[in-house]
């Protein structure tokens, strides 16, 4: 395993570069902290370039996911205290941290699977949300999800460690504009679903077995007009005085009710 | 209205060191910042003890709000930029904010509705997390919440902001002990569920409609030991290769299936 011992080291630095989307963006890599999330990359297919451990965090479970670099052409450092904190996030880091190469689904794999329905985020903003929703579409049986342009970040820290391993198993596809997504849906046979307050159907009453597109917008604002106007507005039966719900919260209901109505 | 320009002022310091839980625990009084939470609390009984807001950022809706603290008896404080800096915890402040008294609820207040389910909290750290679940909670025509020793704050100002109004409407108990929880539930003709992954009973196949108290446990280590004993392991049917779901995501579904099955 090679050292780096120098904050000014080129394979440091454009790993450190990775904290800020414009270079996430331009480099198509991403970093992913912490034992389990980096042996799910190993697991299901995430490709990893690099692994950074930090000198003196090494255990029994960091040499296992050192063997598992090794078999698949990771490049391993050892960094020094120093080093490392230019790359970790998180104030209670376990000592290991990835490059993981950005995965591009293509529009057939997201909808490989007749039937199946597809999440689609609206300016989603919160990454801990945004990475809890997608996390929840794939235990629930959702084929993937739509990003619409002015979603926060999937590969930011944050979104990534919330959305964890479903990162690596889950199709994303990142689209532009409501017409082309609206398009997309129309071709694939989907039914538009947007969970809105006061939606016209009770979630309860919808068909959401399969072939739902479901649309969560932002967590101020609400869905886009565009998606507005083409979708079935869906309502969440609600007690009490409460105005609105946690978008993630509401996300998982709605996803949960789409499978307890497949697996009836 | 009086105003405060000193930061050394005594109402002023008191109200800042309402942003330690030591502090909150021994005045018995928490901050509650932005309009909208001000607003529900006037609506929805908290008592409000004073009111800050920041010299001009003086609009229509902070007016409307210092109208109603006349009325409510609060007391109303304008801060220069400085001193209000002291209370705010946000950056994008909206000018104004609150001192609110705890309110202190009795077990019959939360067991006042015949058959109804309530929620369980132990040990739940994430103030966002702990937040959502209590809004989900009231949302899903939960009773209230008993808040086992150990959970964060919900006096906290992120705990807080995220359970928003239904911080003034959720009856809440806080209990030091599971086996003084188990009691409460044997004498209230509560049937005791905890969510765990590998629950020996689907949350679908689950009595849920009424009398059901759901306990959501600590994000990492899950429910404590002594409640899993006693309660029945419910489980989320999941699909994909999932391991954990978030655990606000996790108790909204639950809620929501136990309100699904209620209103059936």
């Amino acid at each position: 395993m090679d050292s780096i011992s120098s904050k000014d080291n080129r394979i440091l630095k454009q790993a450190a570069a990775l904290k800020e989307k414009k270079y996430r963006d331009s480099l198509g890599m991403y970093l992913v902290e912490g034992p389990n999330f980096i042996r799910d990359a190993f697991l299901y297919g995430g490709r990893l370039r690099f692994i950074f451990t930090r000198a003196g965090a090494l255990s029994a479970e960091l040499e296992d996911i050192i063997r598992l670099a090794g078999k698949s052409g990771s490049a391993v450092y050892s960094l020094t205290d120093e080093c490392f904190a230019k790359l970790s996030d998180s104030v209670s880091s376990q000592g290991i941290i990835g490059v993981a190469e950005k995965r591009q689904w293509s529009e057939d794999e997201l909808f490989k699977e007749d039937g199946a329905n597809v999440l689609v985020l609206d300016r989603v903003q919160d990454p801990g949300n945004l990475g809890t929703m997608l996390r929840t579409a794939e235990a629930m049986g959702f084929a993937g999800a739509v990003l619409m342009k002015g979603c926060c970040d999937v590969y930011g820290p944050k979104a990534a460690r919330a959305c964890a391993g479903s990162l690596f198993r889950l199709p994303l596809l990142f689209i532009g504009d409501e017409a082309e997504a609206l398009e997309l849906f129309r071709r694939r046979g989907k039914r538009l679903y947007a969970a809105v307050m006061d939606g016209e159907l009770s979630c309860m009453d919808a068909e959401l077995s399969q072939n739902a597109a479901i649309v969560i917008g932002n967590e101020g604002n609400g869905v886009s007009e565009g998606f507005i106007r083409a979708a079935t507005g869906l309502r969440i039966p609600m007690a009490g005085s409460i105005e609105s719900l946690n978008a993630a919260a509401a996300s998982a209901m709605l996803m949960y009710e789409a499978y307890r109505q497949k697996l009836k």
